[in-house]
């Protein structure tokens, strides 16, 4: 992907929860109710605090919990992305 | 649990008042007016203040009262948490 | 009592203006109207500022002046408290 | 009086304007248009800022003005008093 | 004047655009439109920040401008004053 | 001018477009589209920070674009201006 | 272009989505739905904190996705802009 975060700024991608399994069952009710769980894309180069850079706290790749609201919603080569700030990531889900 | 909180937050369960007795008779009323309280599931590694960790107050296990409008609920595998910052942990009970 | 609340705040419980002397007369009105007075139960250890606990200003025991709207309202064992930042008692009545 | 205010605060008794001249006269109208006098009671030990307490400016028995919404009304032992924050005070006449 | 502002609050009494000329003749309209011009009467000691007094720009005597909305009307002796922080004095008129 | 404006404040005059061209046609329409142009008339001293002067970025004579609805206007010796903070200077125009 | 932005702004020009392909085809739909595009076109020399300019993150010529309502539209010569605070830029296309 080609879009660089500043600061302390993360790109996102929204994970629909699978709402077919493999065996070709559809799911539905409880299992799509998760809609802050979403996949980190890119990570800024932390923000600046007297001088220095702070060290951001997830990595390309992590699945992660964020604030319903918060962040932009950007369209990018046709791809749907939200960036946000560290911030308002809640947790890393492992 | 797998839920890895970032910064100063932790990850809390809503106790539900016990509403049946070991010995299987219902409680209602009074014993049930205690939304406030949860129990601590995870803990984040702390805020970063001029950049040093700033120790957490709470630990895993703690029985902690919180504001009652404090925090987002998110729901990881099939179970329902609550994400807040430890300032809106009120108080530890013992 | 067994609530140990977190950084500044205090835990108080609200003081009825006894309505009845010892020789069983009941006072009215006027005598009433005092909805802010307390009596501290637990005293947090203290905000953390640049790393250093801010020794707190009140201690057990010590009838307060307090914020009409300031606090939370929690209920512990059946018993009704007040739970806010020392910065919301105006005063100490001595 | 036995209040001992926290912090910056100040308690304050509001002035009304004495509407009655020595010689018994009843003064009315324009003289009585001084809502915003009062006389300090008591004084807080002053804010703490960086460890370290910051001075108070005004002392008991000072005739001040005050912004007019500043401040919690209070009822002690009967009488009514103002617990504002220093800051709230506009000047003192002297 | 009898009034001691504390910290950087400066007391001013507003200008009337003089509305009569030497000769007599009284000026109406556009030569009225004046309305934040003001005379600096007293002036605070100034504000404390980190321990030091931050000196005052202004002095009394000074012809100023001001933010309309800015201050508090207070009423001394008879007189009418704007009690407001330096900060609201927008520049000086020499 | 006689206005000296405090701290970070900046006095400045708005640029009317030029309606009419040195030859006399009066344009009209787009190119009078330029609301936000102004001349910078006085420059104050430059804003307190940690007890040092912060430098000023623009001086007297500068073509500056600013935001619409900052600044207060007045109006000395019959003239307009508006006096504004550096900050809601949003860019200077060579 | 002749706009030398104050601080950390940046001028930036909006890049409309190439609604016309080099073959002549005109795309609709989808293809137009980019409004938070845009070039910068002049960088500021950066905040001043703690008496240091903080060194900027963009540069002229970079293609940037910023926050939908920030900044302030100008008209300079014509041509339209946007000023916004470094802040508002969200991220950087490559």
């Amino acid at each position: 992907m080609n879009i660089r975060p500043l600061g302390d700024r993360v790109v996102i991608k929204k994970l629909e929860a699978e709402s077919t399994t493999k065996s070709g069952i559809v799911l539905t009710g409880t299992a799509k109710e998760q809609p802050q769980e979403a996949k980190v894309m890119a990570v800024g180069p932390g923000a600046v605090v007297d001088g220095k850079r702070v060290e951001m706290d997830v990595k390309v790749g992590d699945k992660i919990l964020y604030s319903k609201y918060a962040g932009t919603d950007v369209k990018v080569a046709g791809e749907e992305y939200i960036i946000l700030r560290q911030d308002d990531i809640l947790a890393i889900v492992e």
